[in-house]
């Protein structure tokens, strides 16, 4: 087998065997094959794509070049759930304990997040005392015991899905459907996940600014999933503007908790019900989604999911007042209070550019050696379709460094547009993809 | 500016600036350009393709990459001719002494050649003495005095196209027409020549396979001439079977001797006398193709083309009995006679493999490296279309070392296809293109 042949018959639009994609993948993880024939590949992949079967073959190509987690210690099927990146997303964190309150495993495995803010690690690491670093034994020995656990990713999970990231980074091959899901999906499917409930993000502050490309990404990863047997769904949720009312880390562990305190704010706690549901109606907890979403309803009034997310926290070295008195995660130095310049309608509140503005104030890291400020955030006020006066609050900024103001300071204001007239937020759930097919629901 | 940039305009179908393509060129041959996004924009460019400005400007970026050789020395306007390629094709060497009879300065700088046989300077190296190590002086002013000279090619002709061209071979990058256009082109141009007679060969024995094909690289390459202001012309030319009767070098310099002598087979002879005829109108020496051909066929008549031919060899040091016993030039320890197993009529002598065959006799090189056996050679008996009863000698083969036979009889015999029914060779014109337009006359 010649990689120059792989080549020209993609290039041809001609399909690939899961032979040459084995091939091509592993010779790339091993440096047998050069970067300047992959990223040649890359290009007539993104040009001339690929099938469901092409994509099966990647994804599993990829999995196979590094470790696959073994989750067998543990009890019962694991759901695990994965968002595609947004602003404000802080699900992770409340699922865990809402799904968890059911008596469904929650075995999750994450990294550290590389932009805006912080992974979903980083962001508990707010919690002073907090660690994921737990061995494999102590991870699945807390799963049977309490039904969750945070554990860190130490593995070397498909390695040649970074080695093509990297690549796919600076040859403009990034943008192709086949490639965005078999780098996620092997991802995933390597963490030893029975079945996976996917967050496919869409609008300004999400990687698919489109909704049906959105729901292609969803429908393709559907596909890898339920090809290699693990049954997936994909849901397409709303991120034009940021998730819930905070963005930051400890501020959004506060929300979060929130949240099992019954005290959300809407879209929050909406998205949190459908995605919940989805993962007890996948681990065979319940049988209709409307019997999913009044479970998790349940454990939140009955004090349940708080509960089990206080075990949680001390069962993983956090101090637990914290979690009583969870304003002390967002005390920071300073607050400003961003305030309306004149009266009208919010039209816009851009997730990139808030996501950008956190990043300034130091809520994530650009480069992994970057130390995260846990305490820094935003706490917005009023969301699009709120009408503020003149003068109203609109964003509360906390922050530790004076200097890093002025610059959030203007990506706030680049981000908010107030107009006469007046715009309805969108719907938080765009839809659902399952192994059936798709529903739009916007 | 940035090359990812760069890579996603045109990705995108977009045209790139003149900025642009000298920035991937440059960076390129200086190496600040990587060849995994080379290759990207390579693969990018083989979809998208590149439009008539953005080929000039590509293949002035090439150009520019290296030395520019200066002919003002030499008097009058230089005409150069340049073929794509074929098995058999010794017209260079017979018009030369045809065109510069006709008193049009012939200033001929050439390369080695890897292939099936040697380049021009390789063939005529056949004749004992001769020397294509001249100094541009020297080049210069026996153009200015006998009208003729070859001289070796020593400046460093653009290396941005031997970088390319090394990266296009192992991505799948080769046929595009805009790449294949600026890398003959930028060669041609940086060589010096006022005017440009292109030969486009197509047929199995070609690069250019198709017929359309070969029309579309003609075109794109009299626009790129045009567009840089040196009248342009492509004659595509038929390359099904060898050009002639011979291949081999000094077997190769025979036959054009016999043409200048009038004894050539008629295929070469239409094609020298056409090409000359363009080159004579080119030079402003003719006003009509019919008057150039009238003149070319005049100096073949009145020997004055041989006698330029013998004064140009003695010039740089030939030998001048090869001229009056040219049968010396390919005299071999053994010569083998391949008879016809049936009666038929010749359909096919396959261009490509019958090249391949010169090549294993030693006629040619794969490496630079490679010393080439200048007296081997095939001298075909027979052409497509003709008629042979069972024992007619089809080829004579020349060769110097026995083990070599048996390879190159399996190449030939593969070459041939003997038929019932009689199939009339093709026309040796396809046709021509001009900064006006094509006409095709096949």
């Amino acid at each position: 087998m010649k990689m120059i042949d792989i080549i020209y018959k993609k290039r041809n639009g001609e399909i690939l065997t899961k032979e040459e994609i084995n091939y091509f993948i592993h010779g790339y993880n091993e440096e047998r094959v050069p970067d300047y024939q992959m990223s040649a590949l890359l290009m007539a992949i993104y040009y001339k794509g690929m099938n469901k079967t092409e994509t099966v073959n990647l994804t599993n190509a990829i999995i196979d070049s590094g470790d696959i987690i073994d989750l067998s210690l543990i009890n019962g099927l694991k759901v695990d759930k994965h968002s595609t990146g947004g602003v404000g997303d802080k699900t992770t964190i409340a699922l865990g304990a809402l799904v968890a309150a059911n008596n469904v495993p929650v075995a999750k495995l994450s990294g550290r997040g590389l932009g805006h803010t912080g992974g979903t690690i980083d962001k508990l690491e707010a919690i002073p005392g907090f660690s994921a670093d737990l061995s494999i034994e102590k991870f699945a020995d807390q799963v049977n015991k309490i039904n969750i656990s945070l554990g860190g990713q130490t593995k070397d999970l498909a390695p040649a899905d970074k080695k093509l990231y990297a690549l796919r980074d600076v040859t403009a091959t990034i943008d192709n459907i086949s490639l965005i899901a078999s780098s996620v999906m092997s991802k995933k499917l390597a963490s030893g996940a029975d079945r996976i409930v996917l967050d496919v993000k869409t609008g300004s502050g999400a990687f698919m600014k489109d909704i049906d490309e959105a729901f292609a990404l969803g429908k393709a990863m559907v596909d890898i999933g339920n090809g290699v047997g693990k049954d997936t769904v994909a849901i397409i949720t709303d991120m034009e503007q940021p998730l819930g009312n905070t963005i930051g880390n400890g501020i959004e562990v506060w929300e979060a908790i929130q949240l099992l305190k019954g005290k959300a704010p809407e879209d929050l706690l909406e998205l949190c019900r459908y995605l919940g549901s989805y993962m007890l109606l996948l681990a065979e907890k319940v049988s209709t989604l409307e019997e999913g979403m009044k479970e998790i309803q349940e454990v939140i009034d009955n004090g349940k999911a708080l509960e089990v997310f206080k075990t949680f926290i001390k069962c993983q070295g956090g101090e637990i007042h914290y979690i009583d008195k969870p304003e002390l995660l967002y005390k920071t130095k300073y607050v400003y209070e961003y305030t309306a310049i004149k009266d009208g309608y919010i039209h816009q509140l851009d997730a990139e550019l808030i996501g950008k503005c956190a990043l300034t104030l130091g809520a994530g890291r650009l480069e992994k050696s970057t130390e995260i400020d846990h305490k820094v955030g935003l706490e917005l006020q009023k969301k699009i379709g709120n009408y503020v006066k003149k003068g109203d609050i609109i964003v509360k900024i906390y922050y530790n460094e004076k200097r890093k103001l002025d610059e959030a300071l203007k990506l706030f204001e680049k981000s908010l547009v107030l107009s006469d007239e007046f715009k309805a937020a969108r719907k938080i759930i765009h839809g659902v993809v399952t192994k059936e097919g798709e529903k739009r629901l916007s």
